[in-house]
């Protein structure tokens, strides 16, 4: 194992989101030092990590000295996903094809965090167009091996303790699966939560903005204050959730490394007081992935039409490969697949019959080794075709010596309950060696 | 009555867009000779009329000349509603904020037009940001009046036989309204049905992208082909439909001129032998008017949150106020909205049990005199929010002389059988005296 980057070493970077907004909305904090902080982890590591693709911390410390501390988000750092909408700093889209661009408005997520008193940083890597063709981020436990994708700079700058959160997006898996792979929280908020207009639009029907943080409370406190709902926000104290353990239908592509990453969640929650059920996986679950399949499939390649058909040489092999693959579904496949996904609400109703959430798979297993694939959505297209939330907790680590999270599946809407359940396991979790049990 | 701009005097820009690309693939016809004949109208009417933001009539022809002719939209030509991007000409939203904004991509909906073989002559006056503050545009019929909005550019350069079609979007009634006020079809399909990426948003869960054309097979044709839905067209022969007549629960706002259109479409139906049965108003109905305003109420204001923090003194009085109204939704409104909103597809069953399609106002009369308002969105907002296809289909003249059009609404996802009844009343229609009976 070799650490790109050292966990957060000076206290002011290493303070909660939550205690920064608290202590900065106090006066007891400038702005500009916990931004400052930040700048210098950056300015340190991100040559070796590679998770930015923009920053530019002369206007980040300048709106840190202007932040309104009466923000909810007053003085919290944020990295913002490049392909999300930004006015003063270049939006790229992880492409060759739109570098330099600048767009002419900061997308409303980025507008709402600034109105809150959150300091941008800069813009963190993506693949192209949140697709398959990988960036140049490293994986910040171990720079061999992928950070996953395509929030790959979001789940990295975080896990390097580079920003406090930052957004990353999810069409597949490109939030739950980097988050994983990097050890760091990501949470994929219910379908509409968080307002997703002008992020580049990959499926109308699919994409989910999200954040990502360095634990569950974090997570919770970012998108309470985003989505203006307070409610969402986790209390100290947590009752201890029905949990269900689901390994889906294609639980022969989980790892030794995701399966002992579960068990160890198992053993946790028993040492807390929570028994896990099984839950059996129905006969229609494996339709699923295909279903999700479709609506990108058709969706996708028609969303990014001028791109394909001005830009085409100008996107990578990869990219062109990936959106002609997309492109061989036929509309009966898609309208077949809009029927399924339209009863998602009772799908996950069904699902979580007697639990407050599963627990899951996040990934296959540890990060890939290579830089050149982000790795396996396998374990997230269901969930974003559902549109419930769900949340990557760190939960060890693999063979290999890289991370490995648990991925906690909730209702839709059901979100305070779901950030309350992943609030306990993650407290649940700490208890215990960090060494599986299972 | 004083037409701005005289009906399509020459034969070329007189033939319908099916005819055009019909012609057009079989080689008898020059697209650029149809791009030049609408190109001639436009330079001949727009200085009165107002319906165009930005004409590019040198790009148009050497598009007109490339076309590919074996598009099915071949030689067919286009407006874009400029909240649509564009990367070859100007997209300002409406909006002095942003003049001279150029965005790097064409949304999919116009690249999608161009594959096909479709010519964009330029883009079409919007209200502000598609709400209620108006552009130039003047009405086709008499100028004194407003053409309605926000599609007002739209509407108008496909009355004044400009263009074949013209994009329009629909948050509230943006789309259906100036239709009817300007004498021409508005087609609003399911939500989704057409891309609508890269399309300024208001509410995401509201907007929806449509098309403005002079009769209904046009509608369908154009939009067949843009959804890669054949089955779209309507066919040369239609049967009768099974026809409800609804008149909402607001009925007191019809005024005679909308009453009158509705009488004499019944009329013109009974003529053709279907009889129009009465509809009653169930009681939850009057509550979609708020659950309508709602979503709007909670979503607009957010995504415009750049706008609202950092362009506020560019906007015009109009739209500050506007949005000013909208943010004072609650989260527990929204969310109230938003579940009403879930069972759309339940209650459009209900309403429409034993029918294929209601008729119902589109407007609630003539267009409004004067251009300080394009008037009241009253019978628009509650099918934009139950997200089925409507139409507005031109059935008369009113009092004033202006076109007065009825409103057809189908169920979710049966936009063919939408279109296709559409097709029996216009027909329906055209065959009794111009003049109301009712």
């Amino acid at each position: 194992m070799n650490a790109v980057v050292p966990p957060p070493n000076d206290a002011l970077a290493a303070l909660s989101a939550r205690e920064t907004a608290r202590r900065v909305a106090a006066g007891d904090l400038a702005a500009e030092a916990v931004c400052r902080a930040f700048v210098q982890r950056i300015a340190d590591g991100d040559a070796a990590l590679g998770a930015w693709a923009h920053v530019d911390a002369e206007r980040a410390l300048e709106a840190a000295r202007a932040v309104d501390r009466s923000g909810p988000l007053a003085g919290v750092t944020f990295g913002v996903k490049d392909v999300i909408d930004t006015a003063d700093m270049p939006t790229e889209y992880g492409s060759a094809a739109y570098a330099g661009v600048r767009p002419v408005w900061d997308a409303p997520i980025v507008a709402l965090t600034r109105r809150f008193g959150g300091v941008v940083l800069g813009k963190t890597v993506t693949t192209e167009f949140a697709m398959a063709s990988p960036g140049p981020t490293r994986n910040p436990v171990d720079p061999a091996h992928t950070p996953g994708g395509s929030s790959s700079g979001s789940c990295a700058a975080v896990a390097a303790g580079m920003v406090h959160a930052a957004f990353g997006t999810q069409t597949s898996g490109s939030l739950i699966r980097p988050a994983s792979y990097c050890g760091v929280v990501g949470y994929k908020p219910t379908f509409g939560v968080l307002n997703r207009t002008a992020v580049k639009v990959l499926s109308d029907s699919l994409d989910t903005l999200g954040v990502v943080t360095r634990d569950v409370r974090d997570a919770a406190f970012v998108t309470a204050a985003l989505a203006e709902r307070p409610g969402l926000a986790v209390a100290e104290r947590v009752a201890p959730p029905r949990v269900g353990l689901f390994r889906t239908s294609r639980w022969a592509l989980a790892e030794p490394a995701t399966r002992a990453a579960l068990d160890r969640t198992v053993a946790a929650l028993a040492a807390a007081g929570v028994e896990v059920r099984d839950v059996a996986v129905p006969e229609w679950f494996e339709g699923l992935w295909a279903a999700h399949d479709a609506v990108m499939g058709w969706e996708t390649p028609r969303s990014l039409a001028y791109e394909r058909d001005r830009l085409g040489d100008r996107l990578t092999a990869v990219t062109r490969r990936f959106l002609d693959t997309l492109a061989a579904t036929t509309f009966a496949d898609y309208t077949a697949a809009r029927d399924v996904a339209r009863g998602r609400r009772d799908l996950l109703d069904e699902l979580l019959s007697g639990c407050d959430v599963l627990i899951t798979p996040a990934a296959p297993g540890e990060a890939p080794l290579g830089l050149g694939a982000t790795g396996d959505p396998v374990f997230n297209k269901v969930w974003t075709l559902l549109h419930g939330p769900c949340l990557s907790l760190p939960a060890g680590r693999g063979p290999a010596g890289l991370p490995v999270g648990v991925q906690i599946v909730g209702r839709i809407g059901a979100d305070a309950d779901l950030l309350a359940a992943a609030a306990f396991i993650e407290q649940a979790l700490a208890a215990v060696p960090p060494v599986a049990r299972g």
